[in-house]
């Protein structure tokens, strides 16, 4: 982490140009309302307006438009979210090198196979067959089972598990705790209710380009392959189930569980704690919003909320009459009295 | 794996018969639908006609009774669906073998006392006055607490937790990352709001022949035992918290959170995502089902859904009631029109 | 754990009066339903009558006002419930004790710090320039990464991953497999739906007394700081995403999730199951019921609870509109009928 980086400095670095004391010094980076002197911060829209008025950052950066009051010096950018994101490696902590070679503390069977510059922290486990690709990195305690295979570049933070013959890609990162392969939850119930378990000899397959977060479970196939596409982000503590496939580019936010054999089209997004139930398919580019229960199909680029998941106007329009409700209650029994002294009246 | 196994040994092994070309080998099982050239795949009903249509495998199990359009090979047989989970491991990549011994790397208490056969895997670590019975298997990484007693051939999958005093039965799966004996979430609230911990002294008893999935937690009683009973299996990220009761048999799906001193019955089934409040009674047999929110308890037998999860027929009618609100809104709005016609010319 | 302690020593331990044999011996305790002889429960209030007069257990503690049937020994004391608390270490079991040291099987940097009486079991993993504070423990097989700084009296359960540059106060409990410091979910996404990850540079800050359960994830901040509060209680399995503040004492059930950069009051709670959507503000003592669904800011001191999360009187209001549903429609029926029958009768 520097000193401190000058207005002017990071002005030049961004493309900005400076409206204030271009000299002053930058130490940290914050959000709006948690920033102090010494931090850079950004304000995206109008909608921050009150934020930007009362931050106390020494500089923020702004679109060219801003016209609001905000602090005494202001770098304009064409993207200040943008140019925030990529000033940020600049005030980063230093990052933690991972230098290629194999911790004495590992335990690694004869024939596995690395590629050059890999690196194997302390207390992992790679068992028999195991192939790990070039410059890939094993953090402390990771677990890597008979005859997975691992591409290139592959990052597992500590204590990731990775069961027997799973698959993975190129620049493929794994956080903490995830467990890649475990069986899937299948049996066969006899007529007392007992459960045998079915074999789950499939495997996990994962394509290039993912990111998986913490704590994350994503199931063998009972047969063939779970697959996550290529360029797949999934947050932490999702469940991934059996023989699901999650399309290219798919996003799953936290928290989100994923039936046995369920299909995610590419560019699919599944918010936060969404339950999909299994054997479906959902759409290419559809969106399955928070807390969401899907029991059917969802067609490609639509949205769906709710419990069970409608299209999205269609759910809007019912949470909006539910809210009602009450007042709905009140018509009835104001239509009833008043039906009543109509029926007294002239008679029925 | 083999090198292929041809049609007419595949259907001699699951008593089947051939109609088509018996010599042809089958080299993978797929689902109808990823089928390919050389897989075999299978046919439970008339629902999947279509895929049974369009499938690319090479050779089907059918039914005696199918007589709709499919692969040129069929094998008939009674049941397809478990013929084709028998023949699963024919087809199985060879399975992880996990010969007696302790790995070098293992750290154990001097105290510790082993059965027969034990396979005790490299950065184990196991606590004092531990006993782990015949034939068990501890995979890379496990922790096992003091005094905890482990059943005969239980399997620890990588960086299974057990903590102190745990007690599991026989013949007990645990899959990679799962915590057991946690401690109990409960405190003592002052005036000011602060919390001090309720110590939680209690421990965590596992029947026989339970599996466990993955990144599960088990909390340990507050006092006494929280218990999983025999045969229970349980789906990866299900939290389980202090004095919960599984009864024998139960049935937990991934990612359900059970609160604390709840009971619930053999046989129970617990679907994907919901929720059971504290000190509950879940009758023998219920079904609970996916993200239903439980707050009374739920009667043998009975089916319940929805927040707050109602009995089936009840909740369904709601449903059903709750789709047709807008319907409902516009049926108020004539009436309330009719009846203003009516006032207007009769008068009130 | 003692033979037994009479009834008589544990009155006067608990400043009790006993009613009955004083002399009678208890070994253990448990709830009222699943006591046996030997036992010690208690009984809260007269809600738990039919438990009390069933109970097999051999003392019961009661209230000083206590008239119902009970077992044949009683001990009135104050307040049952915080009694047997206290009680309840005499019955534990040994406790894990962790002497101070290092095991040679821990992987530390040369340049790591370690107080006083800190214990690092074995293969723990210490990355370089973290410091340790007295008296600290770490059990088997953590990971303390780059530049974190860990408090006095922190208590790091198996398999804990703390990653690059966290910081944690005094006396910390951290339970199994929890990780700390992953990094945000956070992405550009470009015209092709194709996602490139934001740095994420910022750490996670846990304050003084916090106890977390256990496989929780809590990120680091995108930049800046992710903060957990003195005394935050969280439980299993929980959620917290990247720039997320939680107040002092605030309360997180298991499996709630947390969206990024939303402020959490001190004293709030979030009960299980609960989801609350980014950038949010949840007020000082507020109660979020379970498995709801937080969309909007919460007032402080306020109770919430549904889909979208509402004030409790008005989700309770339409919640009790919602099953009258049914009923609602046979009235809106009813209503047209009659008014059918006036409009036949007398003409519109």
């Amino acid at each position: 982490m520097p000193e401190g980086i000058s207005v002017s400095e990071i002005a030049g670095r961004l493309g900005g140009e400076v409206e204030g004391d271009g000299d002053v010094l930058i130490t940290g980076l914050s959000a709006l309302r948690e920033a102090g002197p010494g931090d850079l911060s950004f304000v995206v829209s109008a909608k921050f307006a009150a934020d930007a008025a009362a931050t106390q950052a020494t500089a923020v950066l702004v679109s060219p438009e801003w016209d609001k009051p905000c602090s005494a010096i202001m770098i304009r950018v064409k993207n200040p979210d943008e140019a925030f994101t990529s000033i940020t490696p600049a005030f980063a902590p230093p990052p933690v090198e991972r230098k290629p070679g194999i911790h004495p503390s590992a335990v690694l069977a004869p024939d596995v196979e690395c590629g050059p510059d890999v690196h194997i922290g302390p207390h992992c486990v790679v068992d028999s067959g195991a192939r790990i690709g070039a410059r890939s990195v094993l953090m402390a305690g990771c677990y890597v089972g008979q005859g997975v295979e691992l591409g290139e570049e592959v990052m597992l933070y500590p204590h990731v598990s990775v069961r027997e013959y799973s698959r993975i890609g190129n620049r493929v990162l794994i956080h903490d705790g995830t467990v890649v392969g475990s069986d899937g939850f299948g049996y066969v119930v006899d007529d007392k209710g007992v459960r045998t378990k079915v074999p789950q000899v499939g495997i996990v397959e994962i394509g290039n380009d993912v990111e998986i977060g913490a704590n994350v479970t994503i199931d063998r196939a009972r047969f063939g392959k779970t697959r996550i596409g290529n360029g797949v982000k999934i947050d932490n503590l999702v469940q991934i189930a059996h023989n699901v496939v999650l399309g290219d580019h798919a996003v799953v936010v936290a928290q989100v569980g994923i039936s046995g054999s369920t299909e995610v089209g590419p560019h699919a997004i599944l918010a936060g704690q969404a339950g999909i139930a299994g054997h479906l398919k959902i759409g290419a580019g559809a969106v399955v919003l928070a807390q969401s229960g899907v029991w059917k199909d969802v067609e490609s680029k639509t949205q769906v909320f709710g419990y069970p998941a409608l299209p999205q106007r269609q759910a809007m329009s019912l949470q909006r009459a539910y809210m009602k409700l009450p007042r709905l209650q009140q018509k009835i029994a104001a239509l009833e009295q008043r039906l009543k002294e109509i029926e007294d009246t002239h008679g029925a």
